[in-house]
C-alpha cells in the first residue's frame, strides 16, 4: 500500500483524486490546496484528510508520494520540496515556465534520487498510444512529417492568459512534447524552428501580451518536418489530431466523438462534434498515466514521460516565442 | 447506505460487482456463486463477503437488494425468492425461458410490492439512449422502419447454445426489446411476425437443434416495420447497430471502435474495427444501468426496463421461435 | 459503326442519348417518341432523326440495334417488333409486368437469334461491381446473408404509382435483381419469401392500391438470408446501400455524395446526404451499362444482364407481391 | 461556334481535347504539337487536324481560342504569339517559372485585349469551390487560419524535377493560389512568408537541386495564418485536403475515393485509398475550367482564374525558394 498526497483541489486535482482511488493498492492520505473548502470537500469524496500546510504533509514519513496538480508557478518549489523529503513525485506539467528553473528542478531530482514524472497525460490516450505504436512497429515505413493541430474549444479568461506563459508555454508544450514523442526521438532532435502568430479571437489577449493563434514549422537534425497549428478556439470543440507522413503510409489521430450517432435529414448527414474540452477527451489519458506512475514505481522502470522531456518542451515553447518575437526562425545546435 | 447481495460470479457478476463497487452510497455485502473459488475471489476485490446459500442472504434484514448474474435457468426461481424476502431485485435478461413463467414472476414480484428491473442494458447505451432521445424531440419526425442488425463476433459453446432457449430467446430477446422501445412502445406492438433462418456456421449448432443466421420482419399494429438480421458470427467484431427511417429523416446507431486511429497505406485505408464483444461494446451500459437502478430504487421512479418488458419481449421470441418452425407469420391480437 | 435507335426521349431516354453520342463507332440515328416536340428536341441535340413511327425505324435496314427507354407498358411488344426485325436490343426493366409475358417476349428473343440485355444499372454501378468482384475473389469467404436498403428521395405521382405494377414490381425488381447477382447467382435461387408492408407516407398511395414501405424476407435453396427494406420515401436523399456478411467478413456498399466536404460547428459534424435521386446516383452506371451493351455485340459476348434476369426478378416482384396481400410466405420449387 | 486549337498533345492535353470535343458550339480544329505521331493521333480522335506549325495556326483567322498544355518553358512564347494574333488564351499554370517574365506576358495580354485564363483548375473542383460557396456564404464565420495538404502520390522523374523550377514553383504553385483564393483574397494578400523543407525521399532529387518535402508558413497583412505541407510522395495515393479555421467553425475538403465500397473483416475496416493522381482526383475540375473559359468568352465576363492569379502566386513560390535557400522568412511590402 502507497500513501499518497495530492496537492491541488482543482479540476485536475479532482480528475487525479478519483482515479487514484480507484487504484487498487494506493491509498489517498491528504489533499492540500489553499482554497480550505475546495480541500475538505475533496478529501471527503474521497476518504482522505485536508492539509493546508504542505510542510506537514511533507515531514510525514508515512507519504510515499506526492501528485501535484496546483497552479503552474508552484510546480518547481512543490517538486524541490518533495524531492528533498524523499517523497516520489507526479507534477502536471510544465515543470517551470523558465526552462532554466525547470532544469535546475531536474537536477534537484536527480540529487534527491526520487522518482519523477511529468504528466504529459496525451502520450497516455489510447489513440496517440496506438497510432505510436504501428509507427515503432513500422506499419509506414520511415517518418518524414508530423502535422499537429490543437485547438481549445474556447479561450481561458485574460486573468489565466496573463500568467500563463503564452500560448506557446500553456498550450503547445503539449504539441512540442508529441513533436518529440512521435518524430524526433532521443536520436534526432529540433535543429530549426520558426513560429509565427496573430491575436485573431479577442483583442483583450493581445492586451495581455498573447496570441491565440499560432502556427509552428520546426526542421529535425535529419531533415523530418513538423507543423503545428493551434487555436485558442474551435467552435465545433476540442479539436486534437496529429498524422504521420511515413515511406509506406500515414497514420492519422482522428478526434474523439461522444457517440456514434449518425443523423440524415433533408440538409445534410450529421455526426457529434468532438469531444467538449480536455477532461472529456483526455479521460483514459488521465487515467492511465497515474496507473502507469504507481506501475512504474513499483517496478523500477523508467516514465514515459521524464522531467528531461519537460525541460526538452519548455525549450521548444521558448524558441517559439522568441521567434514570433523576432519575426526570425531559431536555430539549435 | 444500501447493502446489496451479488449472485453470479461470472463474466457478468464480475463487471456489476466492479460497477457497484463505484457506486457512492452502496455497499456490496454478498457474492453468492455455487463456484465458491470465483465467488471468495470476487468478493475479496470488492471488501465483501463469499456466502454460498441463498437463502441465509434472503433472511439477512440488512440486504435492500439483490442483484442476479446467473445462468439463465436459475433467474425465475430467484426473483420469486428475492420477492417473497422483500428485497428489491435487479435480473440480467431474460427472466425465464418460457413467457408464461415469466409472467408469474412478473405477477409474484407486483404482489411483494419489490421492485424489480431487468439488465436490458442496449438500452442504457450513450449512442443507443442518444438516438432514443433525438426520436423523442421529433428531429426525425414519425417513426416509420427500423432496421436492427445484431452479431456476435463468435458463436458460444455449443453446450451453452444447447440450454440457451435457441437464438431468438438467447440472443435476439435484445433486438426485440430495441423493437419495443424504439419503435412500438406502449402504444403500438407487434401485430404480425415473420421469422426464418438457417444453421450456416457450424453444423454441430444444427444438431444441438438451434440455427445461427436468422433474420425476422415484424409490422406493429399501426403498420410500422421492423427488420432484424442476426448471425452469430461476425468475423469483423461485434456488430450492434440499428437505423430508424422517419418522415424527415434517419437516425443511425453506428458500432463504436477502440481507437480513432486512420492507416493509410497503398492498399487501403483502415480504421479500427468495431470492439469486440458485449463487454467491451456495453461497458458503459452496464455502468449507467446499475447506477438507473439505484437512482430509481432511492427516486422511487419507475425503471426503464421493467419485468413487463421482459416478458414481452420474451412473447416476441416465442413467437419467432413458432415461425421459424412453423414456416409461417405469427399474429397477434 | 453501329446505327441505332432510341425509342423514348423522356428522363431515361435522354440520358441513354447522351451516353451513346459518346460512345466511339455508335452512330444515333432515330429517336422516336409519342410525344414529337421531345422526340426532335432530343434528335436534334445529337444529330439524330426523330421518328415518330416505330414500323418505319424496323423497317431500316441499316439499323442495327434498339435502345428502349419508354414507359414500361411498351416494352415487350417493341421488344417483339424489334426481335421480329432482328435488330439488337438494349431494354429498360422491367421485361413486362406480368412474368409470363416476359417469359414469351424472352423466347421470342431466343426464336429471333438476337441478342437482348435489360438494363439493370445497378450491376455497373462502380461501387456495387468493385463489392461483387471482391465477394468472387473470397475476400468476405462466403456469402450468408444480404441486407439491401432502398429508398426513393420522394414518391413518383400517384398516377404513375397506379399504373407501376405496385412497388415490389416496380421498385424493388432492382433489389430482387441485386438478390440473384450476389447472393442467389446460377446455382442457388430464392426457396423462401416474405413480404409485407404500409402505406406510411401518403393515404392516396393506399387509395391506388399500392404500399409505400415495404420489407422483404428471402432464404435460398442452401439457407442463404436476405433481407430488403424500402420506402418510397428518404428525406435525406436516395437511399441505395447493400451488406453482405461472409463467413471471414462484411462488404458494405455505402452512398454517394456530391462532394467531400465536411462542416463542422457548434452544433454538429455536418457531410454531404446522399446523392439525390438515381439519375445522380446512377450516372456512371448507365453510361457503364450501354458501353457493356455495344461492347458485348461487338465481342459475341453474354450480357451481365440477360433478358432471363428480367423474368427471374419479375416472378420475385409477383411472389412478393402474393406474399403481402395473403400475409402468407411463398415457397418455391 | 467558336474553333480552337490546342497546342499540346500529352497528358494534360489529351484531357483538354476530350472536354474541347463535349463542349457544344465548340470546334477543335487543330492539334499542334512537336511530337507530330500524338499530334495526329489526337487530332484524329476529335475530328481535328495535326498541325505543327504554331505560326500557321496564329495567322488562321478562323481560330478563335487557344488552348496550351504545352512544357512550362513554352508557355509565355506562346501566350504572347496568341495575344499578337488576337486569340483569346486558356493557358496551363504556371505563366512562366520567373515571375517576371510572367508579369511581362500579363501585360502584353492585357495590350492586346485578349482575353486569358490560367488553368488553376482546383478552383473549379466541385468539392474546393463547394467550400469556398459555404465560406463566402458565412456558414463558419470569419476564416482564420488555412491548413493545405498537399502530396504527389509518387516523385515525377528527376529529368523533370530539374527542369520544373522546384518544388514551390511546379508543386506548391497550386497551394499558393488555393491560399489567395481562400484566405487572402484581393484585400489581404501575404505579408510574411517562411518555408523549410528536405529531401527525404530520393537522394537524386537532392542531387538536382531540389526538395522533395516542404513545409511553409504564410501570415496576411490582416493576421490570418496558413500552413501548407507538401510531399513528392504519399505511398497511399494523391493526397489533397484542405481546412479552414472560422470564428464559427471549421470547413474540411477530404480526400475523394473511387468506390463507397467498406470492406470488414478480421484486422480491421477499410475504404478506398484516395484517389490515384491529378488525373484522376481532378477530372471534373478539368472539365468545368474549360466550361468556365468558353461561357465567360461568350458572358463577357471574367475569369475565376486570371492572369494575375497566375503572377501572384509564381511570386509567392519564388519567396518560399528564397526562404528555403537563406533560411529566413520573406515579408511583402
Amino acid at each position: 500500500m502507497k500513501n499518497v498526497a495530492l496537492f491541488g483541489a482543482g479540476r485536475i486535482g479532482s480528475i487525479h483524486a478519483a482515479n487514484l482511488a480507484r487504484l487498487p493498492g494506493i491509498h489517498l492520505k491528504y489533499v492540500s490546496d489553499p482554497m480550505a473548502d475546495a480541500a475538505q470537500r475533496l478529501a471527503t469524496l474521497h476518504g482522505a484528510q485536508a492539509k493546508a500546510d504542505p510542510a506537514a504533509i511533507f515531514q510525514d514519513p508515512g507519504i510515499d508520494a506526492v501528485v501535484i496538480g496546483t497552479p503552474t508557478t508552484t510546480h518547481s518549489d512543490l517538486i524541490r520540496q518533495a524531492a528533498a523529503a524523499g517523497k516520489h513525485i507526479f507534477c502536471e506539467k510544465p515543470v517551470d515556465l523558465s526552462a532554466d528553473r525547470a532544469q535546475e528542478c531536474a537536477a534537484a531530482v536527480a540529487l534527491a534520487g526520487v522518482a519523477c514524472m511529468i504528466g504529459f497525460q496525451r502520450r497516455f490516450d489510447p489513440t496517440f498510444s496506438d497510432a505510436k505504436r504501428r509507427l515503432s512497429e513500422g506499419e509506414i515505413g520511415t517518418p518524414e512529417m508530423l502535422v499537429i493541430t490543437s485547438r481549445d474549444c474556447a479561450p481561458p479568461p485574460v486573468d489565466y492568459i496573463r500568467s500563463s506563459g503564452g500560448i506557446f508555454r500553456d498550450m503547445l508544450i503539449h504539441d512540442f512534447d508529441i513533436f518529440r514523442w512521435i518524430l524526433a526521438g532521443e536520436t534526432d532532435e529540433a535543429a530549426w524552428l520558426s513560429a509565427t502568430g496573430s491575436s485573431l479571437i479577442d483583442p483583450a489577449i493581445a492586451q495581455a501580451g498573447d496570441i491565440d493563434s499560432a502556427i509552428v514549422s520546426i526542421r529535425t537534425r535529419s531533415g523530418r518536418l513538423c507543423q503545428i497549428n493551434a487555436s485558442r478556439r474551435a467552435a465545433y470543440g476540442y479539436d486534437q489530431r496529429f498524422e504521420i507522413l511515413g515511406s509506406a503510409g500515414l497514420l492519422a489521430c482522428d478526434n474523439l466523438r461522444p457517440t456514434a450517432v449518425r443523423q440524415m435529414d433533408a440538409h445534410s448527414v450529421r455526426i457529434d462534434k468532438p469531444e467538449h474540452f480536455f477532461l472529456e477527451r483526455y479521460r483514459d489519458a488521465y487515467r492511465l498515466e497515474i496507473e502507469h506512475f504507481f506501475q512504474q514505481l513499483q517496478a523500477g522502470g523508467p516514465f514515459r514521460t521524464t522531467i528531461a522531456d519537460g525541460v526538452a518542451a519548455q525549450r521548444l515553447a521558448d524558441a517559439a516565442a522568441q521567434s514570433l518575437a523576432s519575426g526570425q526562425p531559431v536555430t539549435f545546435d
